[in-house]
């Protein structure tokens, strides 16, 4: 089954809103095993929002709407579906009574404003508000079906979970779409795209794959509409397990979260702490890794060596070092690595040493040049990395490298 | 003049990726005087794509596009342009240059995914793309303008910013729509709401006032629709100038910039140094100030000291510091900023130690304590801070804070 989703408000046109509601309506609906084939967001303007919900109506068979439901003149919603429907605005007084019961809890008076929000059109089933004043409605007409939701994010999903979720689930059947997602690091998109072709090819034609890449990152989704969860997952799982030996390298993980969270939990997992030395990185690692719940269990802390003088101050980087070799070195970053180790007393240590521009590059060291280097019991190693982009690109790259390289190294002495 | 934008892609359809081109497009179109008059999603199905295409040229003059033109087989959008204008693909030899160009520098092989990058419709003029390989596309036909960028955000912005524009600014004619922008902390939205009634009652009626918040900060920003850009401009300075009185004790910056680039460029402008000591924020201060270009110009580095053992081994936090009143009080904070400034040899140093949750918190020391502490020559202040919101957020409030702190201090020192 298919369907729309459309946003209305006129705050979600001038960016100033991301509009979060569409994409969490489009996951649980995915999840029923329900096909988005569109999302839009249309200003509060009465035109627009009927044009909109003919295009919707055209599309699919179900549309989900939120927002344009509140009590102030610039919520048309109702108004336009009245006149879609050719039906009138009648005062329900279910949803009156719940309203004055809700302000008389609070100890508010009943404005005229409040009131106008009972009134309902009256060829609409009321689906109720358990967190506000505007009932969301539910036209049914021939095999078209409007699911009309307030904009507030908390009511809406209180209202779609538990009013419109059953009528989708009949609607539906039994058929649920199935995702599954691996992360790969250290390769970019037409080179994944070339490794895994014959793969590709021999997919069944009822299971699609996604490539969707961020800096440093590609992440691969397949989707499967099944008849059941479980089964739906099994497929695209062993699906994944067969494409692994063209692409083991490069993978990260095969639970979709950013490689600082796989990174970590495998620390985790196995009692080790870890530890960064940042030069152009900044402290990005750093901050990647503590956005993370939890990660105080493995990860003791950073230098961020910014300038010369704290990588000798605070890391024991050699003068001689950074005189005959620079900052942006094989010999600098390893012993930024191995000192950190030492200073933080920690089992695996990364550190980053660039040049992430725009400006200061020259002709043997241009923008983008960085060098990594991972340490731990056994060592040192280093890796040079030429980057594109922008400055943003070329730090979140640099960071990805060296976790990814951090995480392939304890895996290797895992083994 | 009206405008519609598409952004093309399954993988917004199913939720896994918040659509944030689309809230960008929108708010750099508005800046430019455009009304946005929708905004849509669709897969990667071409005819979907058409209808979609064809529904926005029937809603605006200008239509946006973005996602669909990578290298792989879901990618669609060109085939389907190529059928709406009745073109064919031809060979780029420009952009063909441009990839070869790129990949040899990098020193990699080029594939035939990568090479039909170069395919292009033969109406169409081409979007150099600086910071990918896949270019984008501009169809001209009557008054329909269709601009179609690549989905990856980076890429997009720099070719919106840079190449579509101008196209805009010439297609929008000679109004322009000016915005002034004054950045404010320390304050809630509604405080500041109430501090400025009597100034925002008074304002002209072709002038337009948004409160734009975001963790820890308060944007106010002005919006005027000029015959010439420094008429317009100095209409809302002048205005601005009038309201602060009002509000300059919570005043950061009349330019419209993160507070880390507020911060950076006074450190740079009257030659002084800082750095950072962090344990709840985790680098995210340093990772702040060390995004922006120029920056180790000023900032030295930081000591993300994530457990006490690193407090008091690299910034000698005593013991019985810690001991007696804890990682999260204001002796420790104190103790971290005067010794990172002795340490990292710098004018003014900043510290923050908190909970940032969600677990971790005590009846005594809830999620959301935090401290914060500045040090300068004249020795270190201290604040206590008590933050809602997720981890995300109380770590983002904590750090501006920290920054509105320092800078307020270096500020107190120049008078």
């Amino acid at each position: 089954m298919d369907a729309a989703i459309l946003t209305i408000g006129d705050e979600l046109l001038i960016g100033q809103v991301i509009d979060t509601n569409s994409a969490w309506l489009a996951m649980r609906l995915n999840e029923l095993g329900i096909t988005v084939k569109a999302r839009f967001s249309v200003g509060d303007n009465m035109s627009e929002i009927r044009d909109a919900l003919y295009y919707a109506t055209e599309l699919a068979p179900v549309v989900i709407t939120t927002g344009g439901l509140g009590p102030t003149s610039d919520d048309r919603t109702r108004e336009v579906l009245c006149d879609i429907f050719e039906c009138e605005m009648q005062e329900n007084e279910e949803v009156l009574r719940y309203i004055k019961d809700m302000f008389a809890k609070r100890g508010w008076p009943l404005t005229d404003v409040n009131r106008r929000q009972a009134l309902v059109p009256d060829r609409a089933k009321v689906l109720f508000n358990k967190l506000g004043t505007a009932p969301g409605l539910y036209f049914e007409d021939g095999s078209t079906n409007i699911f009309v939701m307030p904009g507030v994010p908390f009511e809406m999903k209180e209202m779609f979970t538990n009013q419109v979720t059953p009528h989708l689930k009949k609607l539906a059947g039994n058929q649920v779409y199935v995702h599954e997602t691996r992360v790969f690091s250290g390769i970019g998109e037409s080179w994944l795209s070339d490794h895994i072709k014959p793969w590709e090819e021999k997919l069944p034609k009822n299971v699609s794959l996604a490539y969707l890449p961020a800096p440093g990152i590609i992440r691969l989704r397949l989707s499967h509409l099944a008849q059941n969860e479980q089964e739906g997952r099994e497929l695209l799982c062993n699906l994944f397990t067969e494409a692994m030996p063209l692409v083991n390298e490069y993978f990260v993980s095969a639970v979709d979260e950013p490689i600082a969270a796989t990174l970590l939990h495998e620390m985790i997992a196995s009692g080790k702490t870890f530890c960064t030395a940042e030069s152009c990185t900044g402290g990005y690692i750093a901050q990647q890794v503590t956005s993370i719940p939890g990660s105080s269990a493995a990860f003791k802390g950073s230098v961020v060596a910014y300038s010369n003088e704290i990588k000798e101050k605070l890391l024991n980087v050699s003068s001689a070092t950074l005189q005959q070799y620079g900052a942006v070195s094989a010999q600098t970053v390893c012993e930024m690595a191995l000192n950190a180790r030492l200073i933080l007393n920690t089992d695996y240590s990364m550190a980053v040493s660039g040049i992430a521009g725009p400006d200061g590059g020259t002709a043997d060291k241009p923008v983008g040049l960085v060098w990594i280097a991972v340490a731990s019991e056994n060592g040192v190693e280093s890796q040079e990395l030429k980057l594109g982009g922008t400055r943003e690109v070329i730090i979140a790259r640099s960071a990805v490298s060296a976790m990814f390289m951090c995480l392939k190294e304890k895996r290797k002495e895992q083994k």
